[in-house]
């Protein structure tokens, strides 16, 4: 089952994703597209990798870690599908990262890797932007880097765990304006799915809700304001995102 | 005025401390100590400071930082006065981090040093735990050091902002068993209040709620099971803390 969080006529619902990819209301009301705002399908925790694919900490001149290198984001992040992201005026470079997030479904804590699966709720697909100028080494993916409002564009849905069957086995593809620019596959992720819920519930307790954004491969590039970013992972979903300026951000706001 | 969340009767109440340094209830009960539980006083982002008193930083052998160095916490580590924390078994040293705590008010977006005051609605005592083993770096207080549940009490109670004078001339100090072991000065942080303020918002966007734990001077001591640590802000609060080993907290949970 996929399921959502949408605006509608100023209200929050929880809607679910027919066949025909088609938003259904509790009460069984099929809406027309456009007439609803995406929201972020679900929110708990955000657990960030960094460098979880080998050939993306090559891109970034890095060696890969010997442990999982994770941070932490705050919702303020957090977007749904098809909404705008900014990039700040006086930057550099921005870049996307597509990402295969894992969303916990019950509560965990020092759960083993064999058992972890179970802790599983669903997956979405996140789309991580990065601000390169500001990103100074290794360790070092600075709230400046990452936490900005709007970068963490997700969804559009939340996709069941017991329909994905081989989670660790799905292409990941990003395009902008249509040209694809990055492609890679989760089965080259450096610490897999149930480390990362073991590594992370010997740490602390995960709740459902919370996110797992799994690292992004190779493949970055520049971003700019009118580009429309597309960020797809296998049986998972295509999600879309527009970069606007932050003088154009400041006025919405 | 001094406002505080207890939970009393398992319901979780919003209360106000008196000036005999009691609780009272919206209905103007006055609850007598140990009939309730005291709860972090406040929720929302949990920004923390690294470094940001001189006298500490040489303490950790590391240079002062040339602009804030912020990391994020998850409300999993929160809890309030009086309570236990754990000591992961196994650990070689883990310290106490006394700390004042700026709670914003209203919503804050590119706020300048000038107007940020404005937006602090009060301030409270945090303890902010580490654990050194795992302190690799200047850039890495990653989430074994500082992100584990009940690692960071806070509190007893949340003081208008409009009651402290001058938040930039304030005494701290951590006893362990009744022994103090730390003193330090607000006057010392190497970036004050509006700095912090003016750097996070500039950055995202700061709501109601949100946590500044503006950093610990020197004075860092290893704290063990059965220790009492007893973090004070004059004027602020004084925060109880009991240190229990984690096979005793894996007990509890």
């Amino acid at each position: 089952m996929k399921s959502a969080r949408i605006l509608f006529n100023n209200k929050t619902l929880d809607v679910t994703i027919n066949e025909q990819d088609q938003v259904v209301t509790q009460q069984g009301d099929v809406l027309a597209d456009g007439s609803f705002t995406w929201l972020p399908p679900c929110e708990g925790k955000m657990f960030v990798l960094a460098i979880n694919y080998a050939d993306h900490a090559a891109e970034l001149s890095f060696k890969a870690p010997e442990e999982p290198l994770v941070f932490l984001k705050n919702k303020n992040s957090l977007i749904g599908h098809d909404q705008n992201t900014y990039r700040p005026d006086n930057v550099d470079y921005m870049h996307y990262e597509c990402e295969l997030v894992v969303v916990i479904g019950k509560e965990a804590k020092n759960v083993s890797k064999e058992d972890a699966m179970n802790y599983v709720g669903g997956y979405t697909v996140g789309n991580d932007y990065a601000i390169r100028d500001y990103l100074e080494n290794y360790y070092r993916p600075n709230l400046r880097v990452k936490s900005r409002d709007t970068c963490t564009p997700i969804g559009p849905y939340l996709v069941d765990a017991k329909d994905i069957k081989d989670p660790h086995n799905l292409m990941l593809r990003t395009y902008i304006n249509g040209e694809l620019k990055q492609e890679g596959n989760t089965k080259d992720l450096v610490f897999n799915i149930p480390h990362l819920i073991a590594y992370l519930s010997d740490i602390m307790t995960l709740t459902p809700g919370d996110m797992i954004f799994t690292g992004t491969p190779e493949g970055l590039a520049d971003v700019k304001p009118g580009d429309v970013v597309t960020t797809e992972v296998e049986g998972v979903g295509v999600l879309k995102n527009t970069i606007i300026s932050e003088t154009e951000y400041l006025k919405t706001i």
